[in-house]
């Protein structure tokens, strides 16, 4: 293969001479030994899709919620049922018949993507020759505008157990108007589209159904499926057991976190306060702690279900400080998941009524403007560190909005926790030193070299998403279940997306939507956390989990969220 | 094995209930499957260190500046000669005696640390049966104050491989005062020590020296050995290639930061700004550069050699990001090391008149304190963003002084950036969208798991310590050469620390010092760099080296620095 061979010539870190003509940014580029070696890394598939098999129905399907409504809104899909791919030697689907297929990357970088990509191309390859794969660019606007790429074998490859979106690149677009639906109808006529797979989280996948719900009701021939993606392990079901690229970025940030736990205990003079991606749900900070065992946990949906204030939080913080002095340990990992401050409803009030004010008042510097405030809305605002207090009033959104993402949590924490301490001390109470120092891990986890698991995972949902398009099957979620154990077991098939769905009323109507997977209080992950928390915030119990290997007996290690869930204690 | 035995019943990640005797944080640990595998992992010695061998001593050695000076400061060291081991089957350093030896870890930490202490441990064990080891706690100071604890195999193994300082934890306090001096020599004869390796870096290694000839001049059968180590790469001379600690960082920052590039070019909208770890010299942001091929590295010596204002910086960043907006790219990554700010000669100006007027006046809102400002620094000062102007003002450190470690680099550069990109925009040179994202790589290299380099670098380095004290060696830093060879074909001997002195005039008085060793415009490294760079500012030439692999093909690999000053092009 000469994209191959292009690549091999690349071993030694040098630039590359050669810029092939395709142009894309991979080839053009240089390959390290660690990427070199993922792009022939083998994987298994399950065994039913090794052999003929056939797609055996289940029974109708009805909504997460509202059912009745999301009837109404998907007339056409709704009630169907969900696919199993079982082995059958007569193998009802090896018809062998080419198709036109088109890919799409919808939102943020989860690793694996490419491997989803490269499941589908090879199913293709492997049961429908002479079909064509379409990648449409820059997201969901590349299905719109009809900006593609046709995928072929010297294309991929470069991109086998790559890291990154950039083979087709994502984008935020929405295709949701009824003149978006007609650009994209579009798109799928005149490329004659049989099939289109949409992967992406819960908002991307929810359009991928309304989608194939318009394509449906207008008898285009253009089916569509979904695949479930995301670093933040929110989109999930019984049938989904886990998004793509949450175990490879939770690895990511675990590496660092164990690595910041050593140097912890090395120097004994630092807390360190790291917050982790993932704003809605707090899944990545839970898993984190169960592979690192860090002294502080926050949770953003314990925060928020015991109705915890911004002060509640920091003394919390501050004892375990206080009693850890006592034992000698002036020093501590403490995560803290992205999203904190939005489970905080007094936070939200705060910001609620800063952004009434900002929008008429001028802030004046003797603070008139502060007597606006509810009275415990100005307490709270009392209470945040000034460079906080700043940021609230001056970095403001082009709508005149405080901008709650750029507040920087970990900071305005460690600044309150050493207030809090401070005044501790005052009273005797405490009389150790305390140094903050503050990490924010995020990017550097959405693009890495996807684990064994999330490789195998994504070809997996990606040859399977293949079999369900050549099926005939249209608004189903790909769905690879069996997850702990061996690869040939794993179960392979397709869940209707408007099982997943439930409504929400927005504008006085509703719309369906795909509820996040919070983290669950009563569910398996958070329990194994919470009975051992007390144990990890005043001894050291940290684990250092060491960077991703691809090979070696510890390569195949799935995350703890993801086998607790299935009921395995790892 | 006892202690083998407690770790390998902890594989699964649950938390221990055995508490070994010993108490210390390992044993009371969990490990995870990675530090766990590490544990057994087979250290290669060179062939030298596997046989019998003698100590051959080289020519006389001078300084590396004012010999004369250190002459003085040296009588009973100066000019001795470096030392090699040598095969010899009569092997005159096979006595077989055994000794009391004392290791301590001085300053940073840096991965590979245990596997020094662990090497002069099993020399030690294999070669002077009979012998003690003492480890001294919490650095220098524990030398001082005789704070110890016995090495023992049961104690050493569960750090064998693994990243951190905890098994001893390590101090910056110096030993350098008679008082302080008087201390060692009452902990060595209380100890009766045959031998003291001291494990640090420039300063750690000049103090060893300075002990080393205390302990000859005062007759104490005390030897003093030194380790070359720190993540920053600084200490380095013909005969000390490296220091440890530097590969395993390295690989860590530079493993982030290909994935932020992944990232970058995925999502296509933003410059990540990435502030490495390294205050005096930019060896870490040229060997990440080395390994990841960034759009801009900025590198402090360049920067100070010509002489280059923090406007000159800023443009700099603003013409790539223009350019590349021409090629459709708006996105990039800039590697900015963390000392940068310390080699804009008008930035330590301003400092130096901000200190000098922070002492004095009190700073007005009127700003009439601004006018005793030189008009350069005046306009420098207003060349600053709103919230680096307010750092400088406000944060000040105990005397008084504005905290130049504190200013977060990146976040400057990028404001400016922004500011001048502005202004751009509005003479029609620049219509693109620019969005920042800062980044600061720090702890989390300094006690990674160490790589393979470092961990057998280390062993070698502390095993050569073992043969050095054992030959009745002092004031030599373990050295260990040949090192683009294969392991066996490693050198191993001692270089005189005197040799690697200058004078610095301090108080009135010289000063020897180990002078840092700066990145080299004319070295290798750099000149690589150099005649890449402008390829990789404007195409995308990214790299994205993977975590660090601990077994298959890949495993073994050395970074590009070291290769290049060792004349071989990786």
């Amino acid at each position: 293969m000469a994209a191959a061979a292009a690549i091999s010539l690349l071993n030694n870190g040098d630039l590359a001479s050669s810029v092939n003509s395709l142009g894309t940014g991979r080839y053009a580029s240089v390959y390290s030994e660690v990427q070199n070696s993922r792009l022939d890394h083998p994987l298994p598939l399950p065994s039913v899709l090794c052999t003929s098999f056939k797609v055996v129905d289940g029974p109708a399907s009805s909504a997460a919620g509202h059912p009745e409504e999301i009837a109404k809104l998907f007339p056409c899909l709704y009630g169907q049922p969900s696919a199993s791919l079982v082995p059958d030697a007569s193998g009802d689907v090896a018809m062998n018949q080419s198709l036109k297929i088109g890919v799409v990357l919808s939102g943020g970088q989860a690793p694996g993507g490419h491997n989803v990509i490269s499941g589908i191309f090879d199913y293709l390859q492997t049961h429908c020759k002479g079909s064509t794969m379409y990648g449409f660019r820059g997201g969901p606007a590349g299905v719109m505008r009809g900006k593609y790429v046709v995928l072929t074998p010297e294309f991929i490859y470069p991109y086998r157990n790559q890291g990154g979106f950039d083979m087709i690149c994502s984008g935020r677009d929405k295709i949701e108007t009824p003149e978006q639906f007609k650009q994209a109808e579009e798109t799928a006529k005149k490329l004659d589209l049989d099939g289109l797979v949409v992967i992406g989280g819960d908002d991307s996948n929810t359009n991928a159904c309304l989608l194939a719900e318009n394509f449906r009701s207008k008898n285009l021939k253009t089916r569509v499926i979904g695949c479930p993606k995301t670093i933040d392990g929110d989109l999930k079901s019984k049938e989904v057991p886990t998004s793509f690229g949450f175990d490879t970025a939770c690895k990511i940030y675990a590496e660092m976190i164990g690595n910041v736990m050593v140097d912890a205990r090395s120097t004994g003079k630092y807390y360190h306060f790291v917050r982790l991606m993932g704003r809605a749900a707090s899944h990545i900070t839970l898993e984190c702690a169960l592979q690192t065992h860090p002294n502080i946990t926050l949770i953003g949906e314990e925060v928020f279900a015991k109705k915890l204030t911004l002060k509640n939080v920091t003394d919390n913080i501050a004892d375990v400080v206080c009693k850890r002095a006592e034992s000698g340990y002036n020093y501590g990992v403490i995560l803290i998941p992205e999203g904190l401050i939005d489970f905080i409803p007094e936070v939200q009030q705060l910001i609620a009524e800063l952004n009434e004010i900002l929008a008429h008042d001028v802030v004046d510097e003797a603070g008139v403007w502060k007597k606006k405030l509810t009275p415990q809305c100005l307490e709270l605002f009392d209470l945040l560190p000034l460079a906080i207090q700043e940021q609230l009033l001056l970095e403001r959104d082009p709508h005149g909005n405080v901008q709650v993402a750029k507040i920087e949590t970990e900071k305005m924490l460690i600044q309150m926790v050493e207030t809090e301490l401070d005044q501790r001390k005052q009273k005797g109470a405490y009389n150790a030193q305390f140094k903050g120092q503050s990490h924010f891990f995020g990017y550097e986890g959405r693009c890495g070299l996807p684990s064994n698991f999330d490789s195998t995972y994504c070809y997996a949902l990606g040859y399977g998403a293949g079999a369900l398009l050549q099926s005939g099957k249209t608004g189903l979620i790909s769905s690879v279940g069996n997850l702990a154990a061996p690869v040939e077991e794993w179960t392979v098939g397709g869940t209707a997306l408007t099982a997943l769905m439930d409504v929400e009323r927005r504008h006085g109507k509703f719309k369906p939507v795909i509820k996040k997977a919070m983290v669950e209080l009563e569910g398996a992950p958070f329990k194994k956390f919470a009975s051992n928390r007390e144990e990890w915030a005043l001894n050291n119990r940290y684990i250092n989990p060491g960077p991703i290997q691809f090979v070696g007996p510890v390569a195949n290690k799935v995350n703890h969220t993801l086998l607790l869930e299935l009921g395995v204690d790892a």
